[in-house]
């Protein structure tokens, strides 16, 4: 064993929240996010790395339904520009997916991008101008998991203009909606992602994905990337 | 208790992950990192969340010395370039931090993004296209979170040209590097960022950072954002 490893429970709990976390839009219930579970998942973002240090990210957290009801008409204007790209059965069944649950959950959070933060020149950021908004990403990552854990489901909704958004929210010239999330307690989570439920698209084998020494060439045989997975494994919910 | 929490060991497991992450540049050990771990922690990526569960992630491992010699170079083109942006002090410390293990690690690990997959109309990608690169990033966190909790540090080389990188590692023209690693079981993981114990940057706090309603709008009193998290509390290094 490891010596910097964790001990048993609190590896597992890592991969549980890692493999029982999902993107929530339907199961939210009414009853308000504890405070003092909002504030540690919150520092759980803010305990993300970022490039140089930079820490670009910044929290609005929305409970007023003003706002709320303003995203919502973003959403169902770019939801219904979104499902004209399909046709057929594909548009049908883009048409009865619930992806949004701005209203129905207590509290909804955008994450932003400030990308004028830590001044012009951002320690390693020189070549990959974008590692400021890929460091915000790590921290929504980071909320996901710490929510999970804490039996708050979180759900994305990327379907809204973000310039739009952007005016709705009077965020400054330099800052970017990155993720806009909802939030809540929930009546369960789901034991699959409800896109793979539904048949509109599946998980890709992990061995289809791993390349060894450039793109293109298998790993090892003797690495096992599928079924075996300790991951799945140790889950209850396969 | 909310229901669907996990344990207090699980959870503690989750937040220990969060906060006793570390970039990791200078601590690596030579010895290799076990297969079945390896496995866990690129299964861990891959059960990220996507948009439109487009799972635009590859995995290149990188083993190979040449191949990790010519990135090693690359770094070392940037890096020059990236100094002389800073002057006087900035710049003589600048030039004593240490920022990448390409070499020293046993293991690299190049996490790209596949645009093109999932076809021209990914579900909820219409209005923000780069919410493929964000999900690899949410691929990346995971597996920074699961190496932790196995005792294997994990650091992001972010000074790299990416056109030449991706030369390097034979990417198709849809596939853009995201985020290349250095992995490795260490002789110790930092209490504390390495650029906050050198002075470069500070934590900010996370009162600072959070807002409601809108850009600007202070939060209610009675959240107390800073000091008292308990994410810091639970933790064993502060």
């Amino acid at each position: 064993m490891e010596s910097n490893a964790f001990p048993e429970a609190e590896r597992r709990g890592v991969y549980r929240a890692i493999v029982e976390r999902r993107d929530v839009r339907c199961h939210f219930r009414a009853d308000p996010i504890a405070t003092d579970v909002l504030v540690r998942i919150l520092q759980a973002a803010h305990h993300a790395p970022s490039v140089g240090f930079m820490q670009p990210w910044d929290f609005i957290i929305l409970e007023s339904l003003d706002v709320r009801r303003r995203v919502k008409t973003l959403f169902d204007q770019a939801n219904v520009a979104a499902s004209e790209v399909y046709s057929g059965e594909r548009q049908d069944l883009y048409r009865t997916l619930k992806l949004e649950g701005i209203l129905e959950s207590p509290l909804n959070l955008c994450i932003t991008c400030d990308r004028s933060r830590g001044g012009p020149h951002v320690l390693g950021r020189h070549t990959m101008i974008d590692t400021d908004q890929f460091s915000v990403c790590l921290a929504v990552q980071n909320l996901w998991l710490a929510a999970r854990a804490e039996g708050v489901g979180v759900g994305w909704v990327s379907i809204l203009d973000p310039v739009e958004l952007a005016a709705v929210l009077k965020l400054p010239e330099s800052v970017l909606p990155i993720a806009y999330l909802c939030l809540g307690y929930v009546s369960e989570f789901l034991p699959e992602p409800e896109l793979q439920r539904l048949g509109w698209r599946t998980r890709l084998p992990l061995s289809q994905v791993v390349h060894r020494d450039c793109w293109g060439e298998p790993v090892e045989q003797s690495m096992v990337l599928d079924d075996s997975s300790p991951v799945s494994q140790r889950s209850t919910i396969g």
